[in-house]
């Protein structure tokens, strides 16, 4: 049996408003005997839905909840993690356990761990219990790791003060007019801005949640209201660099083990008005030898990583530009958003369709009103796109749905190739229009 | 000819009092043809005395005096270090420059050695344009690192926020007794506290500011009144470990270049009621195996370092338990206060006298009122101790006096063995004693 921590990040680390549905996805990795700590009660309809695809028989498998704790339960609470309830009650129906893994390896993961004497079956333990965990998914250390393994990444810096932050932007603006602000912790492009000199629209294929025009003289004045956000109030390094020009943003996902950095799968994600909107595993259509760059890219820095002792999933993001330079832009040293597409659901739908899959991730659109996660499976049902074991095609949650808006959820469409992928994308998002019209 | 940077901290990672004169000690590394940068006029009877040890030709030496900057000369100005005033003089009095050092590798070091074009001779530009330095002299990224090459630290943890300080500093406390906290970026434990269940005094042979004594329900108080302070508000991890008990705090220090990380030297610092108050190279007396054991466990770090892109300089420092366990304590990716120690000063006394020496530096006691570095050298002479190139045995000043108190200086006294070093220290102090009662 396995032990699988359904976590997110520290709260040390970033305040968010509601994980709850999205660190349920750990329940797609779940086999037969495996026990999960989830942070709420799981979504019975998505549970369904999910060991439905993996063969996972439900009464074989141990889930503990934990008790509604310090963030009541909008955040996953690490300290409940390692209170003597919680660990007593999961060592009880603990048997011989084969790993550990979690979503976010947390020093609390690795205390929980030791307490429950598992510390040798946590990959990554000895360091990730020193709060490795922040050192090896910040934007700032990854620019030093990234020079120290000699892989190409866009001119810029690491701020560690406002003023560092003044001279590193008035510096590359001469050089290069258009740059990228971005903090040390955020995900999808929500952490960064684009700066600018030029009154030109543009960066709208980047991840960012702004953009602003400056020049020499306001450069300073950007940063004094800038500051505060971009190193959440100073806790956190700021880098600044050189946007790249419309690029495509492709990411190399590998699993570090204790004897190699194996590559897991590469995927890109698209984004529209800086926001992201879609991600695809394989990254469709690269130009020749790009895929291969990346990939060789990625695997110098997931070697590096393995020897700074990390282990478990790792993902290398990079921009393509245009002439097909490869640019890294950060890694991601956890169980990350895209893990669940190619470990487990693409893997599946190859194992029943016998033949190579495309796997695509996105968000409900924010016109769709995703009640609950059978809301949500009806639509689909009703657009003939449930998944099928027969064909290894149709469409699946990546998470519960989530009570944001109108209510919202994660979704996974599979198809033989890009255009049945988007063909089913289009068929589910009419069905869900006709059947909201009828609402109306 | 090589470009030497006499500077010290970004102002980024801690402020300063006063580093002038600390910083000049960089001039025991000029050589014949050097440019060196200062960020104050250098003292003359210090210099003096430096190249008449070291045998440089000061008419081939160009000096470049900072202008005055933003600290007033009271910490290292690194904008003043790039601006367009400084590197073009600076390039105006270059030839080829064969590498680049200073004492601190800040990312603005970096950058000057970019706009001199020079950074092809700048050991570690790659990862030190990226504010490398800050990740490798933090207390909190060493435990990591130190996690990752396998080496022994004291048990403990890294804290990024006050619930994870109240969290760690309870569990060892129950397990431990005796913690100490330390900051990730400080001195000679001035940024370490110790915090104890024990109302007995202790620790005092250990670097620390001041002792706390604590319990379960005021461990969340005393975190509300220090995690301010020891995370430098929020900027920087804390790290908080078991306290090795009645310790030989044992640094061996590194040459890491392209190829190695050579060892140059085995060292002790000698604590008296929580300050530094002497270092020694060699370490006396180490028990049998110890120095291996520190020279090891210390080579390991400084690989994984290399790895990590520093060159220059490297400390390791451990403490010692009096059974001679070894536990690495921290690592400081820079030229440290011992580099000169061995690196010149050792080197040329055992040139010049042909069999090895001890050396040991401390700074001039409170009572002695050291009005400038004349006054210190006239007192030398007295004693009989100035350096004999004959013997190579004697006393020198590291660094010119101090302004601070009643008038401070750093000095090294040079000798054969131990005792001949405590003799010359104890010999220079009664004349010291007997010159300011005379004065008074």
């Amino acid at each position: 049996m396995r032990l699988l921590v359904a976590n997110d990040l520290d709260d040390s680390i970033l305040r968010k408003h509601d994980v709850g549905p999205w660190a349920e996805r750990m329940l797609w990795f779940a086999r037969d005997g495996d026990t999960v700590v989830l942070m709420r009660e799981p979504d019975t309809d998505f549970l369904r839905e999910v060991i439905a695809v993996t063969g996972t028989d439900p009464s074989t498998l141990a889930i503990h909840v934990l008790p509604e704790g310090r963030h009541g339960r909008r955040m996953f609470d690490h300290h409940a993690l390692i209170s003597d309830d919680v660990v007593d009650c999961v060592a009880r129906t603990l048997g011989p356990v084969e790993s550990v893994h979690s979503q976010w390896p947390s020093p609390y993961v690795a205390e929980f761990a030791r307490r429950l004497g598992l510390s040798n079956v946590l990959g990554g333990a000895a360091v990730y219990s020193q709060n490795a965990v922040e050192v090896l998914n910040s934007m700032g250390t990854f620019r030093v790791l990234a020079a120290a393994a000699g892989v190409p990444t866009a001119a810029g810096g690491v701020c560690r003060s406002p003023g560092d932050a003044v001279e590193l932007t008035t510096r590359l603006l001469h050089t290069y007019g258009t740059l990228m602000v971005k903090k040390a912790h955020a995900g999808a492009g929500a952490g960064n801005l684009v700066v600018t000199t030029s009154d030109a629209p543009g960066a709208a294929g980047t991840g960012h949640a702004a953009r602003f025009q400056v020049d020499d003289t306001s450069v300073a004045d950007f940063w004094e209201e800038r500051w505060a956000w971009a190193s959440a109030d100073g806790r956190f390094p700021v880098v600044v660099e050189r946007l790249v020009d419309d690029p495509r943003s492709v990411y190399a996902e590998f699993l570090v083990t204790d004897h190699a950095a194996e590559h897991a799968a590469t995927g890109e994600l698209f984004f529209e008005a800086g926001v992201l909107v879609r991600e695809e595993i394989p990254a469709p259509d690269l130009p020749a030898g790009v895929e291969e760059r990346v990939r060789t890219e990625g695997h110098r820095l997931a070697e590096l990583y393995r020897t700074l002792g990390h282990r478990g999933f790792l993902s290398v993001d990079t921009v393509v530009n245009r002439g097909g330079e490869v640019f890294v832009t950060e890694v991601n040293a956890q169980s990350t958003g895209s893990s669940h597409l190619h470990a487990v659901i693409r893997e599946r739908a190859q194992a029943d369709g016998g033949a190579s899959r495309v796997v695509a991730q996105m968000s409900s659109p924010a016109d769709w009103a995703v009640v609950d996660t059978a809301w949500f499976l009806r639509r689909v049902g009703e657009a003939g796109l449930g998944y099928s074991s027969r064909t290894g095609t149709g469409v699946l949650p990546a998470t519960p749905a989530i009570p944001v808006g109108h209510g919202a959820i994660v979704y996974v469409v599979v198809g033989r190739d890009t255009a049945e992928v988007t063909a089913s994308m289009h068929r589910l998002a009419s069905v869900v229009q006709d059947h909201q019209a009828l609402d109306a």
